[in-house]
């Protein structure tokens, strides 16, 4: 980026009479060109060079090409199809390994590991070490020209032109090195035999995760540093070094690899373009209530939290008097990458609720009699395997019972009680899932289906025929949710830092939220939130 | 309470000539004075025969009526003196047993309980049943006139007029009824030896249990219930039914009984009186957001919750640009219900901390590693007993080190960091609890000392010489709240809504709160606590 004014005529450039400056300027500016042109060329030579040399590969080289590249955008949205592209195919039946799992005795073995690009040492057009990094944990990535790995040269141009902080799916075998690796905290290297970009961060950054690292007594020794104001600024960034991970971690860390967060309550504007906020006056600055963690959330997954997890306020001004809503109440919410498909989220909840319903039925017996004693209940009905549903599906048993609902619209809550008794009566579970929402009634950020943009990668999940839980894959390629955001109406520039989170690098990934009051309602068979919440705030309790 | 005006010449009231069912009800209430007057004298001779009865046990009753009473407030204010009454003499050395813990195979052991008076039933002047409730469980104290177990008919007297929702300890004898028990959750009774009233109830209550957990059933078969508003308004009753003590066990539980709670965070008017404090609208009244969860966590204990804790959002308005001060952040915030003091919740902290402590230290190494590497930090320094002192011990080592701080005013931060280094080299911790705050720089519901209301019967637990946790024993009493209240210049009518609802019966009680980026910031010594806040808030910034 250059910050010369493009056109030199323009009134805020100076005249070039007037500074003598400018002249040493322009002498330099085509020096400068001058050298580029001849490391352009060197480069050009090296690549007709090396092309020269793997004249021969020809013929394999479009075979070796599917063992590199850019994982489509598509293959991100779609569900099971292997037939979806070459990283898809690769991918398949195989397992990723987390980078801190890499240790000696694995030598031999061959792994898949998803991470960022930490950094890369260009050896030659042959040779390059790439370090990916993920959590904080960096490994050695080596990738050498080999006939025998079906590795050309240009998969070594592949990775040398990686943007860092992109992410890549790194497939090869791990290998001992000679020496002893310096500057990775895995003492294995892998012996790259895949690789593939699945997300890619833009070329300059704001903010560099070395920077953010670096000590004081190496800021002091003359190496650069990143000041507090731009590293909160660029909190998602900032969040990245293995400083920050083990901050956080030590905060809040639960055996199946989940964070927990606190995000703030605070934001400046107003959250999510919606209009039932709780405005404030913050210092001065306009705020409002966060009316979900959406945001935040969605910034911890950007600065590799990998799997989060908060329970926290929610704020809804909505004049909603109905048994089933509250302007204040607690949320759950999680946020998690998912390495192939949304799928996976789908898979948490599906083993998450059932597992709790069966440790409040296990260790709370007389609790749950003691409700039942006043408020009657008959113990919830759910599958070990959580029932699936498309939501055309859905419209079709709706439809078999004479229930007419519009395919491509919302279920209306009468209509979502009709469809839990369907339900009920054909799977015998009031517990289930029911996805690929119509893209028009979920949110912008919602990732479209790859068969059908109608259709979305979403769900929601009913508990006794009432909505509790909403989920989806996010849409994690700044320019696909610009344009749905434009789509739904919303003014970009409002939520550009929202965007802006995702062009520093972002793994694929999704998750859900569910109204916590609202699950034990269900559960104990409740007939209005308020018998839930503590000291519930509806549109006209505020007290006490 | 009668609705007729107390004033017949009142405007309010219709002039006699007009109405005759006027005349009737006149009669009516002749009538009822009458039979009052009957039952009166009636109850008198009672007594006055029972008195007769038990004139020849005169001498003994002396000693008698040490096993009943009042507890005064300046014994649940005082610390460890046993000579401070009849009631800290005879609890002395005992433990307190849970109501639900009370089983077959305790038979024949004396037991000490606390708990609620439930219901009274009179049998005569020599016997009584005392149903006592604890957490939704109850069970059968007999109280019966006997000169062997020193039980005298004033006793029973005693007993009989005790207010429902008080607090009782009750000493007896755990027997095994000749009939099974019905109406009672356990299935043993206590032959009573002696009772105290640790904390009295109005008679007369905006709500009773018993109707707040009748059932649908009940309700229509013509038996008294409660609306949903009447029993939100009165929360700190409701919830003290079994049903709901049930639904929020379900919510969150842990090992060592406390219930994790969530509190609404956004209050009518403006919280604890202060003026940091964030205003907004809400649907046309002014309210602002909970600077401290205080009043809900006290409304927990007096809804007999028993030991609440709660992680959440804490909110302060102050233009404080200090390494050490956010506008938002996360609070853990606990209160409990205490025995005898409030050394209690000392022993809590004392032993909670520690026990983080040292699991972040066993659980996070590679974590606190990835720190030191960039924020170089010594392990913290803490002892496996956590050192007390009072605040005039450390005035004392203060002064001697040449340090002089008013022993009635608070410390500042310089003067608490120069106490920690003399405690580190006295002591050799980073880690202690001081106690016995001045009571002029406590909130006013910190309860005095009873040897000294200069003192109150609080604490500060400090971490490298910064405070990090702030509790105290709270005044549970409404009259001498009301009165500290406005010592401290606050408009009571203000605050009346927390001062009523420890007029239904509370516990003694306290708590302390901590801000967890704070306790994580000075544990890993690092110099600001923008550190350890996720995305943080400070009068500046709102973003991202």
């Amino acid at each position: 980026m250059s910050s010369e004014p493009e056109n030199p005529s323009s009134s805020t450039a100076p005249p070039p009479e007037e500074s003598g400056e400018k002249i040493s300027k322009k002498a330099a500016k085509k020096e400068a060109a001058k050298l580029e042109k001849l490391r352009r060329r060197q480069e050009k030579e090296e690549e007709e060079e090396a092309s020269r040399k793997t004249a021969s590969l020809s013929i394999e080289e479009e075979s070796f090409s599917r063992n590199y590249g850019d994982v489509t955008l598509n293959e991100l949205k779609s569900t099971e199809d292997p037939k979806a592209g070459k990283w898809r195919e690769a991918v398949e039946g195989n397992e990723w390994t987390d980078v801190r799992e890499l240790v000696e005795a694995m030598a031999g073995t061959e792994v898949l590991i998803r991470g960022r690009v930490h950094t890369y040492r260009h050896v030659s057009s042959k040779k390059g070490f790439l370090i990916v990094r993920q959590k904080g944990c960096l490994v050695q990535c080596v990738v050498t020209e080999s006939k025998e790995n079906h590795v050309s040269v240009n998969m070594v141009k592949f990775v040398k032109q990686l943007n860092s902080e992109s992410f890549v799916d790194v497939i090869g075998y791990v290998v001992l090195p000679k020496d002893p690796v310096t500057g990775t905290t895995q003492q294995v290297e892998i012996q790259v035999r895949k690789v593939y970009c699945v997300n890619s961060a833009l070329q300059q950054l704001p903010l560099y995760v070395e920077d953010a690292a670096r000590s004081e007594a190496d800021i002091q020794a003359g190496k650069p540093g990143a000041n507090q104001d731009t590293r909160l600024n660029f909190r998602v960034i900032d969040l990245r070094t293995a400083t920050n991970q083990g901050i956080f971690s030590i905060q809040g860390w639960t055996q199946i690899g989940f964070i927990e967060i606190h995000s703030p309550k605070l934001l400046a504007g107003s959250s999510e373009g919606g209009s039932a906020v709780f405005r404030l006056d913050y210092k001065g600055q306009p705020a409002c209530l966060a009316q979900s963690p959406q945001l935040h959330k969605q910034m911890a997954i950007c600065a590799d939290f990998e799997r989060v997890f908060e329970v926290g306020a929610v704020y809804r001004a909505e004049d909603s008097f109905t048994h089933r809503h509250l302007c204040e109440f607690i949320g759950l919410d999680v946020e998690m990458a998912i390495h192939k498909h949304y799928s996976e989220i789908m898979d948490l909840v599906g083993e998450l609720f059932p597992f709790i319903f069966n440790k409040i039925n296990e260790n709370c017996q007389k609790e749950l009699e003691a409700i039942r004693k006043q408020y009657p209940f008959q113990p919830l009905k759910f599958l070990p395997k959580t029932l699936r549903l498309t939501f055309a599906e859905g419209i079709q048993m709706l439809k078999e019972a004479g229930v007419e609902a519009d395919p491509l619209g919302d279920l209306n809550t009468e209509t979502e009680r009709k469809l839990g008794l369907l339900v009920l009566e054909k799977y015998n579970t009031e517990f289930y899932i029911l996805h690929r929402y119509p893209s028009a009634v979920r949110p912008f950020y919602t990732m479209p289906c790859a068969d059908d943009p109608n259709y979305s990668n979403s769900f929601d999940v009913f508990i006794r025929g009432e909505e509790i839980i909403s989920g989806a894959q996010r849409v994690h390629d700044p320019e696909l949710l610009t344009e749905q955001a434009k789509r739904f109406g919303i003014d970009v520039e409002t939520i550009k830092m929202y965007i802006d989170s995702f062009r520093y690098g972002a793994p694929p990934h999704g998750g859900f939220g569910v109204g916590l009051e609202r699950v034990v309602m269900l559960f104990c068979g409740l007939n209005n939130i308020r018998k839930t919440s503590l000291f519930p705030r509806d549109p006209l309790r505020l007290a006490p």
